[in-house]
């Protein structure tokens, strides 16, 4: 029988050995006296399986406070369990259950964190996973040798639809290749999702009847689910390519649901992201994370971006952008959507360390703010890319190419 | 204009006044540089306002470790943000989006929780909340004076419908007033949905013609939306009472379309909740967190219990109880569900913190195991809701009732 395994790294008072047979007792039988019916043949069948422990180093603080008195020794570990397919079939959320359920309440951890996922064979039959992934979104672009460049409208709120139209045709004739609204924003007072759409859509298809250029619009559908479907139809009836969802706020029943649909390239934006993954002995690592998404058939997902604003170290991003690009269940393509505080002088960073030109690389203020506005912005973030690939500096980028060397000028001499 | 108010305890490095105004910032413009078309009359309109900070005590190491280097002093404070719902409509993903976004990834941060949530008067008219509540499920149970009282299905895996459908029986002949799925099984190889609900169903439907009382069973049907749907409608139609759903592994827009489904009372697991809530300065505090949920209809909810199994302290338990028994919005009512290690020795306790009976109170070994067995397992419990209720301690109990007593017997000693 298929078996799903599960990489925790864990910190524990008790023994490593006793502390992952517990974690193994709680994801399968779970409670606290023996009861009649379960005999051992049950046991067999369906009990979690401690696969293997790699014993770490030993703390003399626990990683997350409160949690059990009169220990002095924490030890840390790496442990792989598996559980028989058996359990739960194809089901996302209940696979969900069992990798994290009630894992981080007991007491035998102080520190526990799902590293890695994975799923068998049958799980490619089963989940069509994502229907356009990097391949898709490329043609739905027309970008193949570069990374699609990508900005967000902003301010979050507060525009028109007319104005944010207006914004759209100016950065669609600055040559950009995506567009998103920000995560905020989905049908305010002054935006209804209808009209935005509406404008939007004639601005971007008529570029594209002029230019052959459509440029993807990712509207944040994230609501209920029948507004979400409702959304979905809209964009698709208006031509429109692309929806955005966030994934943690809609929740994996309805992202699936809304990828299921099929008809758009699915935009995963990660936010609230920091509070799963910032503590490193608790939550979930992106590696585990991003297969789950995959599973339900996101498209393009974030991974923040190198020299970001947030706290996460750039050896993170980079282990996120390989997670993604990693083939899973021999497809399940997903684009890395690469943002936060990015203006291109990222961009020769991100390809020395991932050597990969397959990213949606967005850029807010470093599209709008460039000192020759949006089309030198679009124009400047090509160009780093172009550099990048050669292998260049930014220094060196910066005097070859005019447009990036002015934005050299404006945001890279920040901090 | 009505605006929805989001209390958060922080730690920063830098000044209080300043981080709160990045946490505003963020979660309503969100860029790094200002940008063409972000006028006074936007921001006044859609801003983020900083109502109030509570400055608390400042320490020498951050809460959240990796965050920024080169900082001494830590400060904690208490702050309270306002937006506009113009910003969001009554769109429950994107105010989760809004309230917890990228706010944990911001290095202004060595911490942040969202402690509470005010939504405005309108969010009534909006939302529907609970169908079912405490009134509703009790009607539902017929069990007007005491907690319900209620069991799990143990081993979660391996038991065949027909087991399954015994122990039901042997359950409802022993007085039991609801009867749930564990979390882990939903629709398993030798377990397959439709037949356990076939079975289960016909056991207590024959109960109820018998006696008049109809064992409330929370079938698990966490799951991809279409089939929640399709198991929902099969409870439905086998005159089931209740469905159960996995709150954080489903999500919020799957949960809601199960609610709004309105047939039957939805008991919301919070598996997972550890990781969005065991570090003091991440994630989420459980009345912000139920206020969510009861918005999206929820009607029973996990609170863990008294001297539970999990890390848990009772303080923050009898918290949770009290945040769910609060009105919301003129009603909202959504009955708590007491479990974790219970066996009815912690009734007294419980009840005496809470004064409360609006509880659905479950045992699982504490039920199965009982040297009696299951009916000696639930009138045990009962008897203890009675001692409780009449101020009795546990010892006094265990004198005046015979299967209490034999309770504290097995249960009691351990430790």
């Amino acid at each position: 029988m298929e078996r799903i395994t599960a990489k925790y790294f864990i910190e524990t008072p008790y023994d490593v050995e006793v502390a992952a047979a517990v974690l193994a007792g709680e994801q399968s039988s779970g409670t606290f006296v023996s009861v009649p019916g379960e005999t051992e043949e049950l046991k067999q069948r369906f009990a979690a399986r401690v696969e293997s422990i790699e014993h770490l180093e030993t703390v003399d603080h626990p990683a997350i406070p409160g949690a059990v008195s009169g220990k002095k020794e924490y030890h840390r570990a790496n442990v792989e369990v598996s559980w028989s397919i058996e359990n739960f079939g194809y089901n996302l959320p209940v696979l969900v259950s069992t990798l994290q359920g009630n894992l981080y309440e007991i007491t035998q951890f102080t520190g526990l964190k799902l590293m890695e996922l994975e799923v068998p064979a049958s799980y490619g039959d089963h989940f069509k996973g994502p229907r356009f992934g990097i391949e898709g979104c490329r043609k739905l672009t027309g970008v193949n040798d570069r990374p699609l460049i990508g900005t967000i409208i902003k301010p979050s709120l507060g525009m028109t639809p007319q104005q944010t139209a207006e914004l759209v045709k100016t950065l669609a004739e600055a040559g950009i290749d995506f567009i998103k609204d920000d995560e905020l924003l989905s049908s305010a007072a002054n935006s209804p999702f209808d009209e935005r759409v509406d404008v939007i859509m004639k601005v971007i298809n008529e570029h594209a009847d002029k230019t052959g250029k459509k440029v993807m619009y990712a509207f944040n559908i994230s609501d209920e689910m029948d507004s979400m479907l409702k959304h979905y139809e809209k964009i698709v009836l208006s031509g429109g390519t692309c929806a955005m969802v966030s994934l943690n706020s809609v929740g994996l029943s309805g992202v699936k649901k809304i990828c299921d649909q099929g008809e758009l390239a699915i935009h995963g934006h990660r936010n609230g992201w920091g509070m799963l993954n910032r503590h490193p002995l608790l939550g979930i690592e992106f590696p585990a994370y991003q297969k789950l998404w995959r599973l339900a058939g996101v498209d393009q997902i974030h991974v923040n971006g190198i020299q970001n604003k947030f706290w996460e170290s750039d050896d993170s991003v980079v282990r996120s952008i390989e997670a993604c690009l990693k083939p899973m269940l021999g497809g399940y393509s997903v684009l890395p959507v690469v943002s936060s505080g990015q203006w291109g002088g990222q961009a020769p960073e991100t390809y020395r360390r991932t050597k990969t030109i397959d990213l949606l690389y967005m850029a807010g203020g470093g599209i709008m703010a460039h000192p020759d506005g949006p089309a030198g912005g679009v124009v400047a973030l090509q160009q780093a890319w172009q550099a990048a690939v050669d292998g260049l500096t930014v220094e060196q980028a910066a005097k070859q190419y005019a447009a990036f060397g002015k934005s050299v000028e404006k945001f890279g001499k920040k901090k």
